[in-house]
C-alpha cells in the first residue's frame, strides 16, 4: 500500500500563530501515521498579492493580537515570551532551512525548531544570519557553508519558487496547512485537521 | 451575592461567523451560569476605522472563506447554506434589534435567532424590511409598529451609538466577545471563552 503524502504546513519564521503550530503539528499528524513537510515561506511577498498589512500594524486588530497572541500560548501550553523586535525579516531563516532540508530533511526540521523557539522563547534576533548559524552549528551544520549558502543565488531563488508555490496554491497566511489538498489556516484549525485526518470527508 | 455582569456577544447580522457563535455562545454561558447580552453592530462601520475589507473580497482570503464558511458549518454541525447575496445590509435587522430589547429583551433574542437562521439556513434578503417585519410578526411584534421604528431617527441613532461604543471597546470583528473585560474575537476563540468562564485567570 502506497502511503499517503505528506502535509503541508506552510509558515513564515516571524509568524506566532505559525510558532504555536510548530509546537503541535508534528503530533496530530503522527497521531494519524502522517509525515509533516515544514515548508517556511514570506509572509512579506503574500501580502504584496492580499494588500493585507501585518496584524499587528491594523488599527483595534494590532492591540488585539498582541494580547491574543500571549493567551494563545497559555491555552496551548506553549513557552511564550512575545520578541522585543516584531515582526523581523525572516529571509536568513528560510534560506538556512531550504539549503539544508533536500540533504537533510531532519537537520532542517530540527533548525526550524530551533529558529522558532530562539525568536518567541529566547529573545533571538532571527533575521541575522550569525544568529541562524549559531543556531545551526550545534545541530550538525557546517557553519561557513551555511554562511556562503545564504548569500548563494540558488538558495535565494529556491525560497522565491517554494514562496510563490505556496501562494499558487493558495497559502495566505501563517500557519496555513494543506491534507490532501484540503487547504486549513491558523492556529485554530489544527482541531479541524485532526478531524479532517480521521477522514470520513465530514 | 450580586450576579456577574452578562457576557457582551456583539456581531454582524451579515456574518457567517457570527451566526456560528450565535448557535454556541448561550449554551456555553449557560454552563457558567452566564447570561449574554447580544449586542448586533455594523462591521462596515468598523471596516472604516480598520481599513479593512470585508473578508469575501480579499484575494485569496475570500475563495478560502467561502469555503471555510461550509466545512466549520459542518465541523460545528451546524446547519448553513451560503447565501445568494453576500454579504447584505444589516442595518435593518441591527435596528429592530435595539427597537425591542429594551422593553422585551427575550422577543429580541427570538427575533436575532431568527433573522440569523433565515438569512443563513433560509435563502431569506434580511436587508429588506418587510423581510424583518415578516420574521417579526410571528414572535408577537406589531409588525406596523416595526416597520415605523425601522425609519425612526432615535433608533437609528441607537444603533449608531452602539456601534460606536463597540468600537470604543475594541471590537471589530464579528463574532467579538468580552467576557468581564477580557476580548475573544471570532467564532474559533469559544473554547477559549468557555475555559476563561471556568476562572482561575490562565
Amino acid at each position: 500500500m502506497a502511503s499517503a503524502a505528506p502535509i503541508d504546513f506552510y509558515f513564515d519564521f516571524s509568524s506566532p500563530y505559525g510558532y504555536f503550530a510548530s509546537h503541535r503539528i508534528d503530533g496530530i499528524a503522527a497521531k494519524h501515521g502522517r509525515e509533516v513537510a515544514w515548508r517556511p515561506y514570506l509572509l512579506g511577498v503574500v501580502f504584496q498579492t492580499t494588500g493585507q498589512k501585518p496584524l499587528v500594524e491594523q488599527p483595534l486588530r494590532g492591540d488585539y493580537a498582541r494580547h491574543d497572541f500571549e493567551r494563545c500560548a497559555r491555552f496551548y501550553g506553549i513557552p511564550f515570551a512575545f520578541p522585543a523586535r516584531f515582526p523581523v525579516m525572516s529571509l536568513a531563516p528560510a534560506r538556512a532551512f531550504y539549503w539544508l532540508v533536500d540533504d537533510d530533511p531532519a537537520a532542517a526540521k530540527a533548525l526550524a525548531k530551533a529558529i522558532y523557539d530562539a525568536y518567541f522563547n529566547g529573545g533571538a534576533d532571527i533575521s541575522k544570519p550569525e544568529t541562524v548559524i549559531a543556531l545551526a552549528e550545534p545541530l550538525g551544520v557546517d557553519g561557513e557553508a551555511l554562511a556562503a549558502a545564504l548569500g548563494d543565488d540558488a538558495v535565494k531563488a529556491r525560497l522565491k519558487a517554494e514562496t510563490e508555490q505556496a501562494i499558487a496554491r493558495g497559502a495566505f497566511g501563517s500557519p496555513f496547512v494543506i491534507v490532501d489538498g484540503e487547504p486549513f489556516w491558523g492556529a485554530d484549525r489544527l482541531d479541524q485537521v485532526d478531524l479532517w485526518l480521521e477522514g470520513g470527508g465530514w
